[in-house]
């Protein structure tokens, strides 16, 4: 089972919660046992999970990225301007596999999926993939 | 196939092997080919994979994450002052997937599976779910 | 379906594009949809997703490295003096999973695969697996 969710940023760097949609695709397919891939087909925007409880985990995690990975550095050639999210997008990753169990995405309690946009704002895709291993 | 692992971990920042484990729960299935998701439902651990001959290996890895993302900054706002922990998962990743082959993982001979504790000492969670493609 | 392909590097750290290779195994098998596992079984070598079209997006990922994991450091232990490529094994990861769609690798317009060489030059084997939902 193959679909495409649209996800609108706001911020050059931003972290969307996407747990609740990816389940309203998982729920709609009826499929109780199996994995989701989730992939991000941009190379400036990435896939993780962390916590979506406490929104100053995301904000932290943010600031530190900037001092990791800063939106500029002289010595970059790339025309775009845009080398830093390129950067970031290959250390977070495009793509996450989760585990479904029981009808439901198995996350933790603390546990969200996130599109981590890192060149925005604009309006991205995320892919999402199912594999069933109920008959199995 | 569906399991989980229970793992205690004993420093705020340790690797801890996981492969032995993980090869025991794929040889009580039977299952011979196929891939293996391993997946941590916690917001401040990780899976990876890498060398686990070399003890200083790990050592060495420890020693540069404190340097990449130390455990205290001023500008942090999380009050739990685990921030660190949140941003490493989701650098080294929540999930990570392996290959089955002639009954066993494959993996290079050098290579071992980790779970990454950022927060212990701890008892952690480990899930593993096996997508078997034997009859396809 | 599993397979190997052999990739010769040239540099200590270089990233090869192994788009066009992959494609060609998925081609051979004539599955059209399901996913696709890419996995490095070294220690020293990484998987990852990112633009394929300016090379000087790549040339400034290598240079940022450079900075974020300086080859040497003189408080590592491990004997090989390649700590800093094991690290940036586990920063990128060794597998990365892709979508396939209509007989093809679902990649955006931008996005290649590559191999990701820490420790080189060397030849290197990258594994495949294919799980095919097409029957499902």
């Amino acid at each position: 089972m193959f679909s495409e969710l649209a996800v609108s940023t706001h911020q050059r760097r931003e972290f969307i919660d996407i747990t609740e949609p990816l389940g309203e695709v998982l729920r709609a397919t009826g499929i109780t046992s199996g994995i989701m891939t989730v992939y991000s087909p941009h190379t400036t925007a990435a896939i993780t999970v962390n916590e979506n409880w406490d929104p100053d985990v995301i904000h932290d995690f943010l600031l530190h990225l900037s001092s990791l990975v800063p939106a500029h550095n002289l010595q970059f050639r790339h025309g775009e301007g845009n080398s830093d999210s390129h950067i970031l997008a290959s250390l977070i990753g495009a793509s996450t596999t989760l585990i479904i169990r029981n009808g439901s995405l198995y996350l933790g309690p603390w546990q969200g999926v996130y599109l981590c946009e890192f060149d925005g704002p604009r309006t991205r895709t995320v892919a999402v993939h199912i594999i069933s291993d109920q008959a199995l």
